[in-house]
């Protein structure tokens, strides 16, 4: 049974991979991908990895074909006010913006700087990372990506909140991130040569990605997360170092590996990494370029209670467009791999 | 029915990627890759891309199994000198180094420095361009994968020279290449701080691969390549412009491409590129990352005769594990694109 | 005694690089730099490395101080139409965009597009290397600088014209760049992630430095070059590969070197490299960022005629300002070197 | 008067960046720079920015010559153990090494792993930030250079320790940092194919520059410095981001800044970056490339006490040959800024 899907915001560059990843996807016909500024325009104009992969072209947003789900990748803002337009014309919704992200509509202002439009639905959309939210996905009808950093950082952290074996406070999360993240608008301070050679503190405090990670590390007590994000060199990936406190801090390193197996030894797509005896000791983004998947580790510090977390993810796939079709699959029944075996490269 | 297969050497960055590709091949079981310097150590140690995919070791060179097909991933010279313990063991050999490459033994102490030990072999191995040499390739038992920098050129230029558009001498070809090609060797002109930021020359003259693109050139008179290497500050990736002389000024645009469409039309993994409405308007590598695919491109120099001709690849795929895997595919009756379906990145 | 100079079109990046080097320059006070789009800005917030070194701002265009000695860093076209003025304003002229560079009004059609406005002009106005043009620059009252690609590869093959050691047809010039050349205008191909990791074919024929590069080069007949130009990933820095034939392929490398060094011994800024026991044997623009260095050096082909001319220089200081400054320097009578004496980093 | 020094230990980055520096320093000769690997081989063969600057050779370190101040550049654990031999040789000392920074002997076997052979030497080695030490050095004898990752850090957060806004606890420091800080010795981890593109984390707990941190922030109280260092994909270049947090969180954003100013208004290497209305709001180490300069900023969350404090600097500039020779300037009475004047590049 092939499944007809749209793309809505289909030339950023989550849009791009989700058309790459979608056209590799046996179970899925692509109907629709739409772009204001370049409707009637090849696909591959835009995206030239899919020259001689296919042969669409982008379609202007007037006419929404009813499809089986609907993929919006807007940008935020546009979303939550068209959204009964979307949900008319696709049966399900993934939708990779953060228009859907957090369920506490009072958060809305803090963190976006306006209110919710349509807070009733906010708790109709699953946040969509598969390893905290399987079983909810595969009932769901709609279903919120979590932010590229915000998906980094909960996944290092979250078999240590699950277990309550780190403060709710006094946590550090710092990301580095590549430019790819910011998308596909040129400005001066994306163009290369100022762009090239940085490492640039891009949001030292109230990143918005905060409000996702409290919310999904809650386990009784809200933790209170300080967050900070510098850009670096490189176009792909995401290496999110989280410095938390043990509450017992005997716990032994054995005991936190454990936790984290429990969480993820099952699952295809997060490898816990800890090899003193390669030069990848860590999680690292560079070989995760184009996979989905999510490397994550740890170090005990020897002196006091600090706990620092390592994650790793390529931002357009483990962050975006892959983490949207994992979810997908979840929600449709297919084997969850489907559309993402691609192993990663060495050297890349 | 699955075939059997060895990889000798298999601890380079071109034995690295013929483990990621063949681990793919539904067809394939791989029951030895070797190693001298790694014997004994999971593959994943210095493939960290394969890390959850493969729990393989290294092992020793001294049994080797026998396969249906021997992949050779050594050094220059060592093939050469054991090929007869290899065939033994191999029903079937790829081999990836430049050791059978070349047909006419007088080449070899111009290019190389010395003589080739086993002349009377050199006509039994296909030279592994499966787009000149397919034909060949399916009645092939052993088969020899062209150089990174030799396929990109050569498949630039194949179309102009098998149908005699221009002239045998005058022809300029300079390459660009990334790190990788130079293997996983460290020494100081490749650690970080001294590699990072170059445009090095590093063969300005009598580079190895002239050698093999003069011999797939030559249709009549054998054609005279100055050939140049620079290296630039990415790892893969492989850009060759070559600059050629119409025999015929007055060739047409539209005659040259007709050249190349009907070389390549149905070509799985050769992409025709001019698109002067793009941002990528001629072939560019950093698009190919990980696929196996050569674009080709020209431009008509609007005074004089001057043809040039543009094509990319990465270098260690279709200049390298790719192509090998092509050639066994072809070799071995699989469908051609077997394993190298990835259609590569963007941005990246 | 303090001249007193003005840039106009100040908020490029060569604008950027020559208020940079005229603030340490001891004899000149910079008393206007001119810019449309940023007036009323204090210059550092464009040229962040002059924080803490100068208060200036950005003056309009409106009202042109009268000055000795005027630097034009203007887009193409702009000086050409406005020289009138700027001759009124300043006593002397450094122009340093392509509006004066070619001698031959009959070339600016094929390589601009249009007829010049000013051709009486051309001839006032001196072609800016100071290794071919010092003793007019003595006595000059205006100065066009060279291109940067073209001031790198005429420095690399000025001695074997002058000398008559080489072919004047044949001649290939494949220069290599990074993305400062093209200025700080973002556009869609410049954004970081799309600009990253290329090897891009930029201008495969066509390129307007061929002219300047045919002139500068004319020892009699003129000589036909085909030029050919690619984008890497660096900021700074320019590699010209020029291939070119020997008239007599029996000319022993001493006797290249003899005529190399017959040129540029004494030259303070023109470095000869072939240090084959070094891991930078050939000319690399790496370690020239910053300085006013133009290194050039050479292969000759054991096989043919070829010899392969290597120069290197930053495209922003030898190639651009510091050309301008050292330009300055001749015709204002003080020391070549005065605020050109960085000798660059390493590594870098 | 002209000083004579020597370099020993000569050949690394570090030391090769002290010859830039020192050859233009217009009170020094260079007498003698030792190398073990390279002695007899000319100091431009290594750091080729030096060609047509110097003809000075390595020498071997068997015979020391007289010196007015020697410069140690020596890999850790040299210096300490042959101490006496060159105190003889030199009347003055710049240790570069972190043999001598740590002044409590205790802190020697915790982050060294060993007990220090000559703990009564400690107190006569003045640690090397002239911000903080000026008048010690402007009188001392022996000087021990700070580390590079400390010297950002420090920078950054000392006008907040020593009018003690902050607390000591709860601290974290992420550093990022380029490849050169590694030094010039080849590996695997550091082969450009493995080394670029990374982000990645190399020391997440007990890196030793977390001792210097501390000592040099002790203001009563010794605060709890949790460290982690990541590297990224630049060859040269340090940010430093610490998070900590205020003890009045009511303190206003202009009474921090005023205790900045109070330390460093006159400093002429330490600039304050705050501009938000450019694309370098924060300091960036990118503009330092080459430079003397730390630049240094804050931002205060608002919400909670948080403080994120960042610094940039050039590792082997301010946080290494740089601080040295301007520790040498003060030390032996020459204007500080001899020497340093680079202001650095723009774009680079």
């Amino acid at each position: 049974m092939t499944l007809k899907v749209s793309i809505i915001g289909a030339s950023g560059y989550v849009g791009g991979e989700l058309i790459r990843l979608l056209l590799q996807h046996p179970e899925v016909e692509i109907v629709q991908a739409t772009s204001q500024r370049y409707a009637g325009k090849f696909v591959h104009k835009l995206n030239p990895n899919l020259r001689k992969r296919t042969l669409m072209k982008f379609s202007d947003n007037s006419k929404l074909e009813s499809v089986d789900v609907m993929f919006l990748a807007l940008p935020h803002g546009i979303g939550m006010n068209k959204i009964d337009e979307f949900m008319k014309a696709g049966s399900k919704i993934v939708d990779l913006s953060s228009d859907f992200r957090i369920k506490n509509k009072d958060e809305y202002p803090i963190w976006y700087g306006h209110e919710h439009p349509r807070p009733e639905l906010l708790n109709k959309f699953v946040y969509g990372i598969p390893e905290i939210h399987r079983e909810e996905l595969k009932k769901a009808q709609y279903v919120s990506k979590a932010g590229c950093l915000a998906a980094a950082s909960i996944l290092g952290l979250y078999p240590l909140f699950k277990n309550k074996l780190v403060e709710t406070e006094n946590i550090v999360v710092e990301v580095k991130t590549g430019s790819s993240g910011g998308g596909n608008k040129p400005s001066l301070s994306t163009h290369h040569p100022e762009r090239s050679n940085v490492i640039r503190s891009f949001r030292p405090t109230m990143h918005r990605h905060t409000a996702e990670i409290e919310q999904e590390l809650t386990f009784g007590e809200k933790p209170k997360i300080d967050f900070s994000a510098t850009s670096v060199d490189i176009v792909r990936g995401i290496l999110s170092t989280a410095h938390v406190r043990l509450i017992n801090p005997e716990t032994a390193e054995k005991d936190i590996w454990k936790a984290y197996r429990q969480e993820y030894e099952k699952e295809p797509f997060v490898r816990m990494v800890k090899e003193s005896d390669s030069i990848y000791p860590y999680p690292e983004p560079k070989i995760l370029m184009g996979t989905n998947y999510c490397d994550v580790g740890f170090e005990k510090d020897s002196r006091g209670k600090r706990l620092v977390v390592i994650s790793a993810l390529d931002n357009l796939v483990k962050g975006s467009a892959g983490q949207a079709v994992q979810a997908f699959n979840i929600m449709c029944g297919f084997k969850e791999e489907t559309a993402l075996e691609f192993p990663g490269l060495h050297p890349v």
